[in-house]
């Protein structure tokens, strides 16, 4: 099997990202390995060393992803026996053409703690934390979105999501079968209404889900699933929540979706 | 302000970090916008009068970053009257060459649910949220790594990055003040000592963070800091726990270096 490397002088997640999304067009299984924090020399030869074992071991040139800016720990990287594939590289010279300014790297600026966003980021994990399954419901006034849907239906990892990625504080509020009989959107949340988006998915695979976490119990039983879902979708369409199918649907997509439907700002890019 | 678009048929996760990552090299203030799900033509044609519009209304062609493979769509995003910035295009043609066989793009293949890591992302994130703050510490089993720490030195958004990004089980373990007149590793934390790492950091910082959430306390006082920060590190250090101090890290970088020095595996590239 090939070895893909991603290196970089900070966490090497822009290589990883970027390496992903290229191999994954390729219907091929790859050996993954990411050297971070690569900020000296030495390290760098280090980074080669491995490079070039796993070039021998496996009989075939490793491919390299990296995005280094420094020449000094770039020039020993591209040295070693694997293909090189610096992404940022390529592109710095005609930004800055466009621009009309130098580019002024510098090391790992990226994904560290001295981008402007980065408090908020901790904040909103706290707040979508101390607000998760609507385990606090007097503290809707400072979130930013308040996910609603049934139990299992992908409201705690989005809220985390939007959280740690982009700095908005999601809180989160579920429906249970308590609040079947007459579903309403109960006060504390009517008074916050705009900011609330609706989350549903499809009975079979809510089903599917419950199950493997309460198998046999009316919890997971196709019919409660099926009424749970049936009711929440009423309620959005009466109550005009926007809502979003999830069945199909990755964290990342529903996060996007999200983002896309509501405007929300993104305290981070 | 010049405006930078992040565009794709999918989340627009990979245009954003890449884009985010050359444009952090500027020393230069951007407006951001986010199109993600440009699936149709239509919906090219839509990104495509919003670009035009932002060039209108700041008077300079914004940068756009796009990842699209479909000639069709690709075609009509790069009729616009931005900058276009395509990083995949670049990086296909050789690496088809050097892998031997053809690119088989498929519509947003990344960041989606198809990802075979991605049940196992969701399960970290579960296991990693039950297994919070010392919340269950009889579950320690099924933990890939336990991190420990004192109260707010970035143990719970660690271990919830480490499982939402990367699928790794990460429970998270506090030693608190009752715990400090004979600091040691509690019977149900030794079992499982190859697995435990340890956080640590700056007491100034400790007390900054803690003066934040509760003021003019016991808890944030720099004496009980000072103390608290003390101990967990001579226990590190006799214990041979590894350790990190994370005053200066991101949680990006606390994660990276978490799985550098641990040799964790990874779910999901």
């Amino acid at each position: 099997m090939r070895a893909a490397f991603y290196i970089s002088d900070g966490t090497a997640i822009t290589s990883e990202v970027f390496g992903h999304a290229l191999l994954s067009l390729f219907p091929i299984q790859f050996e993954h390995d990411t050297i971070s924090f690569v900020e000296t020399k030495e390290k760098a030869l280090e980074a080669c060393k491995r490079i070039n074992k796993a070039a021998k071991r496996t009989g075939v040139p490793p491919l390299v992803f990296h995005t280094f800016v420094n020449p000094d720990i770039r020039e020993i990287i591209d040295g070693c026996d694997g293909v090189i594939y610096n992404f940022l590289e390529h592109f710095i010279a005609p930004l800055e053409e466009k621009l009309g300014i130098k580019a002024k790297p510098k090391a790992h600026r990226t994904h560290s703690i001295h981008e402007n966003s980065y408090d908020c980021r901790i904040d909103a994990v706290n707040y979508s934390l101390a607000n998760d399954d609507g385990s606090n419901v007097t503290n809707y006034e400072h979130a930013d979105v308040i996910l609603v849907g049934v139990s299992r239906s992908g409201k705690t990892p989005t809220a985390l999501y939007l959280a740690l990625q982009y700095g908005i504080k999601a809180a989160n509020y579920p429906f249970t079968d308590d609040d079947m009989d007459e579903l309403q959107i109960p006060s504390f949340l009517k008074m916050h209404k705009k900011k609330i988006f609706g989350l549903t998915i499809d009975a079979e695979r809510l089903v599917d889900i419950r199950h493997g976490r309460m198998a046999n119990t009316k919890y997971s039983s196709a019919r409660q699933c099926r009424m749970e879902v049936r009711e929440v979708e009423k309620l959005y369409k009466q109550e005009k929540i926007p809502f979003l199918n999830t069945t199909k649907l990755s964290v990342e997509e529903i996060t996007a979706k999200i983002l896309s439907e509501t405007g929300l700002q993104r305290y981070k890019y």
